[in-house]
Formats: C-alpha cells, sequence, structure tokens
C-alpha cells in the first residue's frame, strides 16, 4: 500500500498477493477489508498524521495511551471481478464525517481504470476507558475536512 | 467452530482466540468474516455435504474438479460489543435463497444471549470455467432448503 | 479445534477451511502458524486454565492484566503433504519446559496416521511492563507437568 | 512492502500496521511469514519477474497455468523485539540456492539499524501435476544468480 505520489494521500496502489488468494484462485474475500484498513492507515500516515498518535501500543507504555478509541460499528463490501496474485490496484479513498462522533471511508479499488471491488468502513469513537461515545480525535477532523476539500465535497 | 449438537446444522459455537484479537484488546473487525465463513462451511459438512463437493481443490485432480463456483459478491458486518480472547459464542445461522443463482446467509454471534455481531454474506453461482451466471448447486438447494423448513420460513 | 475427548488436553482435531488456502488449491503455509497457536490455547482451555488469566484484554480493565506475558521468540514448521480444504486433521501437542522461563510446543498434524505438517513454538515468559525476563506462570508450569507425566516424559 | 529505490530488489521497506498485532500491543508472531513471502513476491516483481509466471492463477486459464509450483518445505523464524502499528521496517532479502530444485531465503526485519526478527523460507520445486520434484523454473535461477552476485556470494 503506498501512495501514487507525494502529494496524495487518498490515492494509493496496492499488489495484490499469492496469499491473499484462495483455492478458487483469486483474492478471498475479507482480504479486501484488511486492505482497506491499511489503505486508511497509510492515508493518515501520507496526511502526516502518526500511527501511534492513533492505534494502541503495547500497555507497559501507558503513559503514551491514546484516549480515544475507533472501533468499526459497520462495514460493508461489494465485489464485481475477481483479484488475482499480482493484480496492480489503484485505490482511492472517499472520507466522510458523518456526526461529531463518527465517520465513513468508502475505499474503491480499481484494475485498469475497471471498478473491481469497494469497501465501506463506519468507525465510531468511544472513550478508551469508559467505551462510552465521545467526539472525533482532533487529527481525525483535520484529515476528514482536508480530505472533504480535496474530493470538492462540501464539509459538513 | 464446532455444532452445538449432533442435530443441529445451523447453531455453532466458537471460542475466540488471541490471534484474532488486535493492539485494542479486542477482535480486529474483518475476523467475523472469516468466522461466518467457516460457519457456513461447518454448517454444510453438520448438514452432510463434503467440502470437496463445493469448494475447489488443487488443479492437479482436474477430473474432481467443482463445475460451480460460489464468490461472495457482498458481505457486510455490524458490531455491537467487543469481543475479547476466550470468549464463548454462541453462532447462529439464518440462510436464505434469493433467487435460483444466489442466496445469503446472515450469521448472528451472541454471548450469554446478548447479540455482540451480525455479518451476512451474498454468494452468487458461476460456472467455474466460463465465469458467467448459472443456477446453485443441488446439494446448495437441499441445504437451503431444509435450512429454510428448520428455521420456520417459507421456501422461496 | 476441539479436544477428541474430554480427558484429553493434548489431543485435538481441526477441520481445514477454504479461507485457509491458496491459490495453489493447499493450505498456504503460514496458517499452521494459527492452528499451532489455537491449538495451545484449546490445550490450556481443556486443562482448565482461563484464555484470560494467560492472555491480555483490553487495557481499560487494567486492574485484570496479566503480569507475565509469553511472547514467542522462536517457531518453526516443516510441510510433508498437501492440506486441502475439508481435510479432518489429529493435531497432537508435545509441550516441553526449557528452563525456568520457557517453554516450547511441538505440535504434530497428521491425516489418517500419516504426518502432513509439524510446527515449534518456544515462548518465553517476561514482564508484561518491564519487558524483562521473568519465571513461567504457575499454571502454565502445572500444564507443563502434567502434560509431560501424561506423554510419559520425565520432568525437567 | 515497496523497494527502497528503483535499482534494488533485495531491499524493501514496510510499515507494521494495525491488524497486525494482537491483544499484547505488538505484531502478532505468524504476520513475519506473511510480511516475508511478501517480501519475495515484490523482490521477484522488481526484479522483473511477473506474479502470473511463477504463481498459479484461477482454473479457467488453464492454458496459461503455471507447470512447476514452489512449496514452503520448512520456515522458521526469530523475534528479537516487539514490533508496534506504525513500525517503519528495512527487509532484506539473502536468497540461496540449496540445490538444483530447491532454494531458500534468510528476510531480515530492521528497524533503525537494530534487528528486529529474521525469518527463513525454504521452497521445493515440483511439478504442478504430478507434485513430484522438478528443477527449479529458469527465471528463479535468474534471479537467484543475481542476487548472489548482488550480495558478492559465490554462485553453487
Amino acid at each position: 500500500m503506498t501512495p501514487i505520489n507525494s502529494e496524495s494521500w487518498l490515492l494509493l496502489k496496492r499488489t495484490a498477493r499469492f496469499g491473499d488468494t484462495d483455492a478458487a484462485g483469486v483474492m478471498h474475500f475479507y482480504q479486501l477489508f484488511r486492505w482497506s484498513h491499511e489503505a486508511w492507515e497509510q492515508s493518515l500516515e501520507s496526511y502526516g498524521i502518526p500511527a501511534k498518535n492513533i492505534f494502541p501500543v503495547y500497555s507497559a507504555n501507558n503513559q503514551e495511551q491514546i484516549s480515544v478509541a475507533l472501533p468499526i460499528v459497520h462495514c460493508e463490501a461489494n465485489f464485481f471481478l475477481p483479484i488475482e496474485t499480482g493484480d496492480e490496484l489503484i485505490v482511492q479513498l472517499f472520507p466522510k464525517k458523518i456526526d461529531l462522533g463518527s465517520f465513513e471511508i468508502e475505499i474503491r479499488f480499481k484494475r485498469q481504470n475497471t471498478d473491481v471491488a469497494r469497501c465501506l468502513l463506519r468507525h465510531l469513537a468511544i472513550n478508551a476507558d469508559s467505551r462510552s461515545r465521545c467526539v472525533l480525535p482532533e487529527q481525525i477532523d483535520l484529515w476528514l475536512e482536508a480530505s472533504s476539500v480535496k474530493l470538492g465535497i462540501k464539509p459538513v
């Protein structure tokens, strides 16, 4: 999962690997969710947000622990064409803020301008300790706003 | 993934394992799709359909190859509560025929009578060589019909 | 991964699933490590050790956190024969204490009395906070001793 | 998994992702094997060998099927330090021909010049239909020879 160029944090590329396939010879369906989550992580990183600001690290470093977790509460995928080992895919992210405490990302996978699959990830912000709902982390808000500007979508 | 009892091919149980979790300490979201697909495979097996009748095996055995593939064209999941290592889950399948060439399965995961997650897998029957749409394999039809009777649902 | 019978915590069975395979039509190699770790978890559970005593749970429950982690420092596998979707395997565990702070488990996979693969997992006990070496948790020691008695191996 | 630069097919980089971790907060051990296999695939691709020349694709394209499979017969890994979400790793490959029909690859993972893990994958060439041993595909031989020259190792 790598950015297409240095200015792009919403347009990535990825190559399907042998371990992503099953005995039908094509990508096993749920690998798309792994690819999609990794695309989100790469997008944050390319935009300038370090992983350790958003994702928890091991418990010994308690002082550095994140205070907001962003679990996925809903996800879905549509598969249009089979994906084979070695296929080079263009991965485009369409993030959207839903409300103060949640957002979703549509991720479209293309092979040579043809849609092969789409995925949707919906995240909810919760307090990492109490697990009650809270507002999104500020950095996620900035990334969502910048993404909506870049995509020409009016922010919420 | 094991049947609750010998008469049941739609009610299974499963224990969450350490490798299913992520650094947030709970099941990583897309593992639910793996569990759901394995629940479907276990259901077919418990009903009496050998895996080799439905899933492809390695290419040397060309004479034994299945003629119909059943790729997933859509799937989705909802997550209600976090699942931890060691959690014992009840897994209930609700298969439903959509039309002559497709079906879907809702899979509900409970922990001590509380819903923790739900998954939906939608499968399409295609000719394994031409990849054009075709009717469902007869054994899948029988499993769908028996399931709808067991669940008290009127068959299509 | 289920025990063969209620008295056995070192003899399990497992069915290979479609998602475990790759485009060569057989089990993708590293799934064996997942199966082996799950076999160890099932063995502890069948012996009577709850998962939450050995594996970390999410960070909100700080008061319940385990104090000793058991990371794998070395592992290896040998593959003798291809494994296909639906194959029913017998999984036998051979745990062995190495010293006060480490142990290893050999896990042998058989199909109808034929060896198909073997795996070795070597675990080290470390303090979960400081990450320095420490002695094995008492429950792991009991499981190792009981296993060596059952296998007719002289304890260390 | 991307090359460090355009001339390098044995020196790659990779970022650890959230889905690679477990509830202990660090990379779950067997992910290293996935990373290592993907490093090999990336190495072949960067050297100029298309994936479809080495790995099987779905069975409908029988005319294009590869004739030699390269299953892993042995693999092992050593883990020196925990790896966390967001860690940027340098991945170095050391391929070595064993004999006419087998080779192995050592893969070293470093973080800021410190070794964090090592992996070894040993592959055997077999006829994809008969599954009997055979000589390595010519392209793999070329890649092995070029690698040994680049690494300053005398070829076999």
